[in-house]
């Protein structure tokens, strides 16, 4: 009981609460990143929206992770074509960075390789589509914030709902 | 100063410290997970080794993921070609988990598809080679534990130190 | 004669013609689903379409199994993505599994190999195309029963038919 | 009891028990062919080799599926490159065809889209390595012959058993 | 002089004119085959269009081959999927084989490796798009027929006038 | 029988019998077209090895075309890479031009694009391996030279004797 | 001295200053063609559109080099499926070559290899889209041409400018 | 006017001739870019290797690439894996930026993309093996000196002339 209180005393007194950071690499991609964001906000989970490019603006991203960084937040950064801005944001951050490449077409998807192919030391972690990056970011969150974890068994638990009501609907 | 004392306390009290939970879909795959676990070792972060297949022995996977799920861990999921095991793992606990499928020339790599393609409501984090999986786990524990983020951020130091020193020796 | 009373005394007291049983992981290939039914009924198969994901639902999934693996059955399933479904029922059942994973155009089609690429021990057999999936099916069924093994054999006599008559036209 | 007499009686005096039919299109691949025989015979069934080739020698093997078909046979085809004997085989028998080619690394395996890529009413379907091949036709001569059932149970369960006990050892 | 006597004699006398048997495999392609025989025409070389499957109707298929074979012909095939069709012809008889599968954007057009990785012994010749494929056909032609060489050169330098107009349309 | 005394005197006069033209980019493909000459005499048929590139030297490979299309030849192009040599003579030429490039593992061998994709009217035809593009051409010069023919259809039933062979050493 | 009085005069006069020579491989990639022209305007350059191909019109691409080689010019070269064109260029100029192949979705862009897969001592420089190619001959110019190098950096900073403002708006 | 005396004089003189800025992400790639360096010796051409990450160490690339881009430089930029740091300094400079990526069969190749996939407004140049990116960073150079360009030439007709010799050793 007194861990519940403390706990609470400890982080409701500093507002600690997990935020998703997300860095696009240009504004073409605000609407997929608008998406997590929504989908972020279902498990309670607010996020900033900022725009800056690692091969165009790389001091105006180092700066964007000053600014949050020193919170506990988890950095979500969306590249399409070669991305770079994935582990350049991991590479200069102790924070957990979260790549969401919007899938492109071109070249069959392999774009996709510029978010995997990292050199040693640097580890942004790899997910697709808006709705899953929410539910990754909210995992993390979830790792200290029991009402975000309830909301993330919540939403799996809806997902196998969803599952058994359309198998009993075809019997 | 309270703030530290108390989390000290609670989270002394509790042995809450984030440890990883490395399930490999065959024994095959051990030195690899291995390296992942020497890897964290050097963050201050440990590890189960746990041998369990989506495939064969689901029943076994969602025991392991039962038995740690409790405590505060990421699962890092490691299996090669068609990779189940990261998807099953994800969808059946809310605790992050993070795939990280050793690399098999067999059709240019393309089995990587396999765990990133996750259907809506599955969102394992994709990450590539043993260091840099330890380095995301790593990351993720750093949200709550600062020693490990100090270690971060020293390991992060000695990266750009070794690029550094390999500069002026060319000079 | 004599053997063909018995055959179907034996069999006929039994209920024992084989049957297809149909498991997408998303309600989202019904239409695929039900055209590979329409195909099968008629080569005078019955099939069971039912909705299961190996990643969310996989208990459900075994159930499944196990209310159908009694029976002379075929496991057909199907599922895009990285298609964990195949080999999860095939590992969990004695009966033959057949993956039928409908196409998707992301990453040139590569998803396909999820549905290959099998650990050992595991092994669905691919086909694709709701048609073909099942002409599959009933060749299977052809091996114990006859009268769908004249269909079958209709069915490709049909098949050299249109092309014969084809060929004729443009005479 | 009436039953079984009267299936081995019938069975029994017919020799119908499945076999597996193992066309190679080229002797290179006999020692792959020979693989998938072993592994058949540990399951119990027996297999046949033989060597024809769609492209030159189609005489043969439509000799070869009119020599065998009439017995309830399963046909393995094994050819890599492009596999013209597969979808020739299956073209032209009820029984079913499994193809099995071997991997080639040339074109990233890209050659296993030439098993895949069937037309309207051709339907071989795929497996890749001996193993599972042998695994994939057993599990079909199951469906009839009890003993092959209880021998793939057995064999799965081993499997299960092998990660078992890698976990354990682990522990 | 003499020469050319004796040829046109021994030539004319015996309708020896290279002409194209186009055989597709399915129905489908008939509209490309057609745009082959229109190209071809302008060549002054005539063809004729068949439909036979390699995969189905391959007795047909063998058929056609001798039909055609002992007269100067060249084959083309026409089959997308896997190919069977080009290697099949080229395997049986001695006159050369053109394949010109139509393109399909299914597994990034990668079905075009079925029409060349042929086994030993077995060589169509690929060739991609319907005027090419004419072309290829007319240059084969023109080895022994003069006014074939002429059409196929004034062929030639009207592409080059094209580009050479269309140069200077833009001075 | 006039036609034949009369087709050998004026052929026999004339040394009109096929030959190849063998053209490779660089020298380092020397080996590779050395088995393909190789291969073609065993068909009778003589070939000239010439170096030339179509980057680098394109004026040598024009003066190498008009040197030898006078003749009744061939021309067989062998360049790795990025293939410009094959387009390049066949644009250049009246003759058939067989692109024949030797296999490279590096982008999983997709260099091959580079001798299929060709612009409008430019049509080389593609055959791979050296034993292959030597039938190739044969079948081609067989369609004058009757001796020609007779050793490619001995050639083949070589090859369909193999496989005879090699499933009675089965039996 | 003398010349490089003159140098500076007539440079002085505004007539030497590099220009891009635009070399495209047929008229249908004229659009793609003016669209890099007037972005290279913007930089202050002045562009000529040509229509050549390696493959049909050598000599013409031989001519247009040896009409403007002997002036400060960047070759771009733009030709799609397999790019001859570009290395052709290259090797028969001292003057560096930009290969601006346009986008093609067949074989899932692979296309592009043929640009990047040259021999020795054939280096064409890849770069996509007409914007970037704009651009990256506008760098090769400004390296003698302060103009232009302010244009550039002006360029670069509007570029910059945009992604600071769309950063903005969304604040 | 003071100005191109002083420059000519510093020119004449040998100081201020361009020079290539080799930058390598990584000190495994050191034997590849001295390859390079080598190369551009012959060119007479000056090179200066560095060891920067775009990832890890951004600030000293931007300090890199400011203590050169004052003089008449190209950057080189040869780093694998997903590479950044060739649109990283390119989009960081006004200076041309070679991107010089070694190949690695991981992926078959596929890395290659992110060095060609970039945002509007990052144009580096791609070419590919270290003598090829000698020759291109020359041709570059050889727009302002004429010594250089004399050796491209020279370099250019060795090239021509191993092919002239290389097929009078066959002859």
């Amino acid at each position: 009981m007194l861990y519940f209180v403390l706990k609470f005393w400890v982080k409701g007194g500093q507002v600690l609460w997990m935020k998703a950071v997300i860095i696009m690499g240009s504004k073409s991609d605000l609407d997929y990143c608008r998406k997590i964001a929504e989908n972020l906000s279902e498990f309670g989970i607010s996020s900033i929206l900022r725009v800056a490019s690692a091969h165009k603006t790389p001091q105006k991203v180092l700066e964007i992770i000053k600014e949050y960084e020193k919170d506990d937040v988890v950095f979500v950064t969306v590249a399409g074509r070669s991305n770079a801005l994935s582990g350049f944001v991991d590479a200069n951050t102790v924070r957990p960075v979260i790549a969401s490449p919007p899938y492109s077409d071109r070249f069959a998807g392999m774009d996709i390789l510029s978010s995997i192919r990292m050199p040693s030391g640097v580890a942004p972690l790899l997910v697709m589509e808006a709705e899953n990056t929410a539910l990754a970011v909210a995992k993390i969150a979830a790792l200290t914030d029991e009402k975000v974890r309830e909301r993330v068994k919540n939403y799996q638990d809806r997902k196998k709902g969803k599952i058994y009501k359309a198998d009993e609907e075809l019997g």
